[in-house]
């Protein structure tokens, strides 16, 4: 399976008074990490949402594992992959490195959902279109 | 001119690393201020956008000025108000009061756009409608 | 256990281009809300940092499941509780409440972190006080 | 004058529900483009704070205008410069480039400020640094 990986500088912003980044802003962080995944496998968001009328990848469940806490002006690489592609629903898998040592782990499950067309202004679930499968297959 | 007045707390991820408020999150208060005036005068935001079939207020030109900072769990009080209506933009002022202490200024223009009917996509500004000067004149 | 309830509107900045709650500020009202749920308990953050020696309530592990979108401008309840108490650690759980609807799910494993007193600067787990477990039961 | 430009890549969490950058976020890009530009100057700012006393340099005044709105993953560039050093406070300038067009200006006043010998806890501003001036001078 295809693997993304990008580094990212932690702003001053992004921490709280304990000087640490405010973990809500690493679920941003991996938001981000997800589109830049599959920007890697040759599909900008914007242009799924055209090419397959999609509504986006919307998140079900997520959750995170906080190991090493972070600074501002630290660089961090951020590591993705999916790990389960099912029929409308996929696993993507965040880890945060320093150095060697993984610091934050993150799960996330997203769903395929497109326009419904029996429905205006619904939407549903479909299966996750074969080019998808594919690209991240081959990139592997 | 109507005036609007609420209560907001600190909160623990609105602050930086020295334990103050990290300034930009003042200009989201501020955006979510003047939702609340003009939910106030009768016009939550997205009934603007329905019945004048405007795009909203978009902001062209913000100004803030910070005097005293404020911490997690402080309570602040966020005054509103409109200081001048022109053709098709208007001014907003923001006061943060810390009891009886000005803490943070916040100044705002902002336009009345709507959907250019003439060209599908775009948009320009409009005169700002009667009922919105009349709404935040008689609630003076 | 005590239960805490408190209801938060939809900002406009928590909202993404799908128009929905940007899901990492869930994070952030639920990182409020657990401030909120032991300020209820009788012990503000900041109070429990100076009363304890206490570095603060660390997160280690969150999870949240999300069920029904929310938009700007829509009132939400938040309700908190602790669902376990461990020597060193214990679970928030947050339900997000949309009238009668449950909207999102939070759940967070968080310690109890001290200043460690043989080695300046650094810091250790610590047994949650027996003030704070009273303080949640008998407010059962 | 040293100029420092760095180029960032907006993300789907920065924008609102209209498509575009929430603008309180500029100002987050603004405070970071700030940082860049002391560390292009050889002071990264915790160092600053180390080698000079010194706790920052908070904001006392900032404005910023929006000409083009920017949407997700586009690129832009910022571009930063001191443009006036005073005896203790100083004004940044930004601007948001895409491609040759300019999208957004950013303004700046910071004060320098230190530790307070003589009052415990207390701050006071202080004259910038000669290091300081002389850095971002040469720079040019």
């Amino acid at each position: 399976m295809l693997i993304n990986r990008h580094t990212r500088t932690v702003e001053w912003g992004d921490c709280d008074p304990a000087g640490i980044v405010f973990y809500p802003r690493y679920f941003a962080y991996f938001d981000d990490a997800t589109g830049r995944l599959f920007a890697a496998a040759g599909f900008p968001k914007y242009d799924m949402v055209q090419r397959f009328n999609s509504v986006g990848i919307p998140m079900v469940d997520t959750r995170s594992k906080f190991y090493i806490p972070s600074r501002y002006g630290e660089e961090i690489v951020i590591e993705s992959r999916v790990t389960e592609f099912r029929r409308s629903s996929f696993d993507v898998h965040h880890r945060i490195l320093k150095g060697e040592a993984l610091a934050v782990e993150g799960f996330e499950t997203r769903v395929w959902v497109c326009a419904d067309e029996e429905k205006p202004g619904g939407i549903k679930a479909q299966p996750i279109p074969e080019e998808i499968l594919t690209a991240f297959t081959v990139a592997a």
